[in-house]
């Protein structure tokens, strides 16, 4: 056929083009062309050609994986309305220029929409910005609030592995003029809470504090310009050696070695009150006016979280520093320990998996007027636990039910379809959970075998002499048992034999 | 300033096309040029430009709003849950090539996301589509499944009030094959039970099939060509009258008066059980092999629906056509009836809020070999019943509790905080939700007045004596009742008192 000489004659042009490495812009058009070609050619029956995928980074969820992703978010919703938390929604992309400016490096992860005649949009990078936005738009000077939703990175998952382009947030914040440290303690108290409550296994988290980042690379000789950028080398401490940091703040970032040898000193600290006040009598970082405002809110931090009994798992870590540029105050990151059996010596750290901070900044950079909002909030990853919830529920196989159905009803006989949708209806229109085999005349065992695989408790037969009887006939699945009920104390029956939540 | 007068010009003539009813295209492109050259302008400190918006066809939901949302969906998902349907998720976006060819005239309205390098990618327009590439993928040839979040649809909300760019779906479907209409008919049965269970008044469901829509055209002399354009005026008949519909028949789509004369007869038949054994009856219908098969299998959905108990409010309307291309038989929609007491003699329909079918043909599109899945499904409008409960929330002046807060954390006097924090620390660990003011020093009457503002029922407070005395002071806000309970019963007292759910 001619149009397949033809097609075959662009595959090949488009072949030389990338063998000569041409212009990126001028392979693409004549890679379209050709696709265009293959299309209009078609396939066997000229109509499967694409890949059967979900975009890179992204993924489904069976429901096998909804009903683990349900367990863990009803255990942090639980936790955020334990904390009187409301909560709100936003749309899942904002005008571009909400998002501009608000990332540092980062806005180059930022999806964007195609522009196809009017706004310019953006995919939300995360939930803080909207939430900021919220605030500013609505002139909401006060709220606790919590929002569970998919933001978007253009990530790339080859190289930061277990990362999706698509993942959940789970964020509560407190925004509001209010005394120092209180609702920072409870955003502490909320991270231990969950992490408790989901049974992950030991977990640490680190606190620091941007203020006393700050008067560190002051007092340690960082110039002013270079602070964000020495900031974000600290940031890497977790995945990189010290000798390596250094070598890149001086190397890399023009640092004085000197500067570098007392940044050093500074970020292999970490510790509890007893270092709080170490550092608040330091000879240098006291004499600095951002670091003592620090060091005093973070002892009053230490302080609080000591009545909730819970410093035991709060680290006060001069190497935290966290990525984004608009924290203010006190951060935070809760990071999984790896469990003690691995016979290693000291616990060591398997990702983090919440984070959070102080961002007074933010709201006034959407205010017309500049006017300042304080907000504190916490950021629960909840990727990394389902992936470890999953593989716990993998190896104990332990079997997950996807439904929630009470009883299935069936009929032992041929020619009791009607029979059988007349009981169903009165039972869903009870509120009892039940199914029916979408068959005619299905076989009894096919229908037994349905509840032992879907784990459905309750069988209700209905048959020629059950009708007559006005009776049902009822079967425990587990037990085989099988009693007659009347069948105007069936929902009675069903509803206190699976009463169990 | 130059720029200034510029901008002021600008508005002037902006003002002026709007005096003149100008192209509403010409309006909007100037009306964009302004913004853009007030935006270049800046404000007083030249930094916030942009204007503080959601994206056109999008909102924010408030923690009221939320709270009305989620009543709504715990309707629907305890009615899909009764009916033992498992939940799945898919991306929010897709391969665009995923969804190319799915929606006939409407893929013009699909959101494309920029092409930034890699796979081109379009946000999903509704659930149905990524469902059936879901089954192909993974090969599933049998489940029933709810899914329910966000589609986004290039819409232009000023033409199509009440619409929004971004809205929820919530859909049930079953897939598989199984004898006829026993799933179709379940499919109705839920749409009946959520309508009632949400009492959004009266409602009536249209029920029709393609197979005889098709069959009728063909009777009536409607050239194979022209089956699909000509559908798409019938579905225009919920809002337009008949001789709208049928001079566009004629005059944009050259059908034959005689052949829309006849298609005229049919469409404004609607009926039960009766009308279909009249069709089955009728002289050139009953002769069309489609029709026929469509009609049989009308009449056992009706047998069905009466098992069931539900015709009542169900209308097989032959006016009923549904935009999408992908319906292949029973094709349904809901729409609420204005309220009686509106003193209107037929009860007029105020839109659409279910709707759904059978797809036999789209899980095919996806797999490599063509197998086929067939597929039945509804999906529930839930915005406009979102809007119909807000008003109707507004107009009761009920008031809407946003948190779920058992009781506040309170003190009478000063320097108590630490004994607030201990005392809070300890309820949230025994489950109670409680709040705290974050205030060292907050005034009583201001905590008393927070409680009544939120709903909050109980205030435990905390004084010197009480906490010599080993007791906490109750109060119960509505009553102001105080009454002095012992430390270790408080937990268990809380509960007590606020066990109604």
């Amino acid at each position: 056929m001619a149009e397949e000489a033809a097609v075959r004659a662009q595959a090949e042009a488009v072949r030389r083009l990338k063998q000569d490495k041409a212009d990126p812009d001028e392979i693409a058009k004549e890679v379209a062309k050709l696709l265009e070609m293959k299309a209009q050619l078609g396939g066997d029956e000229g109509k499967h050609k694409f890949v059967l995928k979900t975009p890179k980074g992204t993924r489904d969820y069976s429901p096998k994986q909804m009903a683990i992703r349900e367990r863990v978010f009803n255990a942090i919703i639980a936790c955020f309305k334990r904390h009187g938390a409301e909560v709100i929604d936003t749309p899942v992309f904002e005008l571009k220029e909400t998002l501009t400016g608000k990332y540092g490096e980062d806005s180059k992860l930022i999806y964007d929409l195609k522009d196809q005649g009017g706004e310019l949009l953006s995919l939300r990078y995360d939930l803080t910005v909207p939430f900021a936005r919220y605030l500013a738009m609505n002139k909401i000077t006060n709220i606790k609030r919590y929002h569970i939703a998919k933001v978007y990175r253009r990530d790339n998952p080859a190289m930061t592995r277990g990362r999706y382009r698509e993942f959940y947030q789970c964020d509560f914040d407190i925004a509001g003029q209010f005394d120092p440290m209180i609702p920072d303690a409870e955003c502490l108290k909320i991270v231990h809470e969950i992490l408790s409550d989901l049974q992950l296994g030991d977990f640490l988290v680190k606190v620091n504090d941007r203020r006393i980042l700050d008067g560190m690379f002051a007092v340690c000789g960082v110039p002013d310009s270079k602070f964000r950028t020495i900031c974000s080398s600290v940031d890497k401490l977790d995945k990189m050696p010290w000798e390596e940091v250094r070598s890149e703040m001086v190397g890399e970032k023009g640092l004085s070695p000197e500067a570098a040898d007392r940044i050093g000193e500074y970020v292999q600290l970490h510790g509890g009150l007893d270092l709080i006040e170490r550092l608040l009598q330091d000879p240098k970082l006291s004499q600095n006016k951002l670091a003592k405002e620090g060091l005093g809110d973070m002892k009053l931090l230490f302080e609080y979280l000591t009545l909730f009994g819970i410093t035991g798992k709060i680290s006060f870590d001069l190497s935290l520093a966290r990525g984004l540029d608009y924290y203010t105050g006190v951060i935070f990151e809760a990071v999984l320990l790896q469990q003690e059996n691995d016979h290693v010596e000291e616990p060591v750290s398997v990702g983090s998996v919440a984070g959070g901070g102080r961002y007074d900044g933010l709201v006034g950079m959407f205010d017309p007027k500049g006017r300042k909002v304080p907000c504190v909030g916490v950021s629960i990853g909840i990727e990394r636990i389902f992936s470890i919830l999953e593989q716990r529920v993998e190896a104990s196989e332990e079997k997950i039910r996807t439904t929630e159905t009470q009883v299935l009803v069936a009929s032992a006989q041929k020619k009791l379809l009607e029979e059988r949708l007349k009981l169903i209806s009165e039972l869903w229109d009870a509120g009892i959970k039940a199914e029916v085999l979408y068959k005619k005349n299905p076989k009894l065992l096919n229908q037994l075998q349905y509840c032992e695989d879907t784990g459905i408790p309750l069988v209700a037969i209905v048959g020629e002499q059950e009708l007559k009887d006005g009776v049902v006939k009822l079967r425990v699945v587990a037990t085989r048992e099988e009693v007659n009920i009347r069948r105007e104390n069936l929902v009675e029956e069903i509803r206190m034999r699976t009463s169990q939540p």
